[in-house]
């Protein structure tokens, strides 16, 4: 069983401290810096979707993993969770007047990561490879961010008004998730194999977190890579705890389109519906006040609830946020 | 042989006319101009070089038909003779700072065009029909502008220091053009087919321009693709005109390598040596008043030499030189 640090948010107290986080984008990119806030000295390593990785205009462009980089390194846009800082769209209005798909906004700034990358792909190189060369340009520290595999995933959901399928992008982005889906498939899942340091990580753990993110299309890719849903139930058979955060908070979504989605695939549209996703991996689920009265629900699914305001307000949100985690798992035991 | 139009200059005058240019980037693209606008109610058709195409962080980028389509379109960057007018480079410096390759200079703008293209490309477009639509979004009229092919050529270039072959464009712009190089070779080009309309438009043509372009990465090229040139001389068998424009004024270019080129490939690096790579072709050739010397050497290779100011100083000064090479053609009897 991990032990206390001796002093929560001392850097010695955290020394050896190996914590796995899996994660989306905008709010799975948040929690992550919360961590490395609230855990200085922590071996942090962020498993990143890449199941809604898109090839627009010859480039492959990977949302989530771009999100984790650009917030880790600072230089995220905070208002509005993604993308680089002070981006401009020129490239992309110059795009429209050429008759050119506008729909996936590209900024000038963020088009720089995705012309690096499919470079780097095409000469071979590797998603993981390519991710940790471009978190040391960028300067990030204190965080391992490994895209879940090198193996290209890419999410479609069939659409409820006809019944056709689309790339998860264009209903996210193209749609802005405002139709109702039927169904959620991963092509190239099964064949996917976990990129290099992922087992490894998960493997080392003494706290796996399944950060605020949408079940079904950012957390369920993750956990679908095979052998790592089995990764997790095995650090939590050695003793590591496993514990979620509520994506929603009093039955909606800081950003996306998670609320919607559990209801349309029938299930639940509350932070019980998403602890019940995790039922067979979960110690602990953190739930907003808002959402006591679900704590119930949560216990059913075999996870302890805790009661924390989920709401990561600026930086030091996220912080305080991780914090709480941090208390009501590494500090006490996960498991009676 | 074509009829002197009855009023040079006025749109009835050039009705039923067909022109045929050969060019490359920057001077080419200048001459094309030159000529729309001194042959209006002509038809003119410009066939482009695509040996210089290069594909970089997976887009495919066509710098002699994009800078033909700026110019034609009116929006090129007048002061450099490529790229869009008013183009940033904010991309480009975010590339940099993620350490990717910089030497292409890659604007906002211009990666509008690079993005669509390589988006059309994937979609199993060719890049006749790409180039087609390109120019119908960006307005151009009076022109149809054709790629030499359809099918990926690319230019490399031996340099001299280390017998090392590199793509043209490592040289031109990653070098600058200021290391020697021996040998010039077009990779695809035995294989290349002419892009639908090419023989048709030369089959049709009264007048043939070799525009002031580089003769060995820039026409050889677009001559080199298996029945153009055979085109070229079907049509002046059959009485059309063939005439070139020197790219070389007082044995210097006004852009690019010609002239280090014509010396390092063993060549005379003047207007004359620049004639002798077309002496199969030339029914004429214009020269620059400082070069009149030369008009004995041109004539030697079979030309008639045409003596006049070859600098095009803006839009007027194309228009001027095409409107002296027009009257000097078509005007009268080609060849004795």
């Amino acid at each position: 069983m991990p032990r206390r640090p001796a002093e929560p948010g001392g850097r010695a107290g955290w020394a050896g401290v190996s914590i796995v986080a899996l994660a989306g984008g905008v709010g799975g990119s948040r929690f992550a810096r919360g961590l490395r806030a609230a855990a200085p000295g922590a071996h942090l390593t962020v498993v990143v979707n890449t199941g809604d990785d898109l090839t627009l205009h010859g480039l492959r462009i990977s949302p989530d993993v771009d999100t984790m980089l650009y917030a880790l390194a600072g230089i995220v846009d905070e208002a509005r969770g993604w993308g680089p800082r002070g981006d401009s769209y020129r490239c992309l209005a110059a795009l429209e007047r050429l008759g050119g798909e506008t729909w996936f906004q590209l900024g000038d700034l963020d088009l720089a990561t995705h012309l690096h990358r499919t470079g780097l792909l095409a000469s071979g190189r590797t998603s993981s490879g390519i991710t940790a060369e471009l978190a040391r340009c960028l300067g990030i520290t204190g965080t391992v961010i490994l895209p879940m595999s090198d193996d290209p995933v890419e999410t479609w959901v069939q659409l409820a008004e006809d019944g056709r399928w689309v790339h998860f992008q264009e209903y996210f982005v193209g749609r802005r998730a405002e139709v109702p889906i039927r169904k959620v498939r991963f092509q190239g899942l099964e064949a996917a194999r976990p990129a290099p340091g992922v087992l490894e990580a998960l493997a080392a753990a003494d706290l796996v977190v399944l950060c605020p993110s949408n079940p079904f299309v950012s957390l369920a890719p993750i956990l679908g890579v095979p052998g790592v849903r089995t990764a997790v139930r095995s650090a939590r058979n050695r003793g590591a705890v496993v514990a979620g955060v509520s994506p929603l908070i009093g039955g909606g979504t800081v950003k996306g389109p998670a609320a919607r989605m559990l209801a349309e695939l029938g299930h639940e549209p509350t932070a019980a519906g998403v602890a019940a996703q995790y039922a067979d991996l979960l110690d602990a689920f953190l739930i907003d006040p808002i959402d006591a009265a679900l704590g119930q629900a949560v216990q059913a699914q075999g996870a302890r609830p805790i009661v924390a305001d989920a709401l990561m307000r600026g930086r030091r949100g996220e912080a305080r946020l991780a914090r709480v985690l941090l208390r009501a798992t590494l500090g006490q035991p996960a498991r009676a």
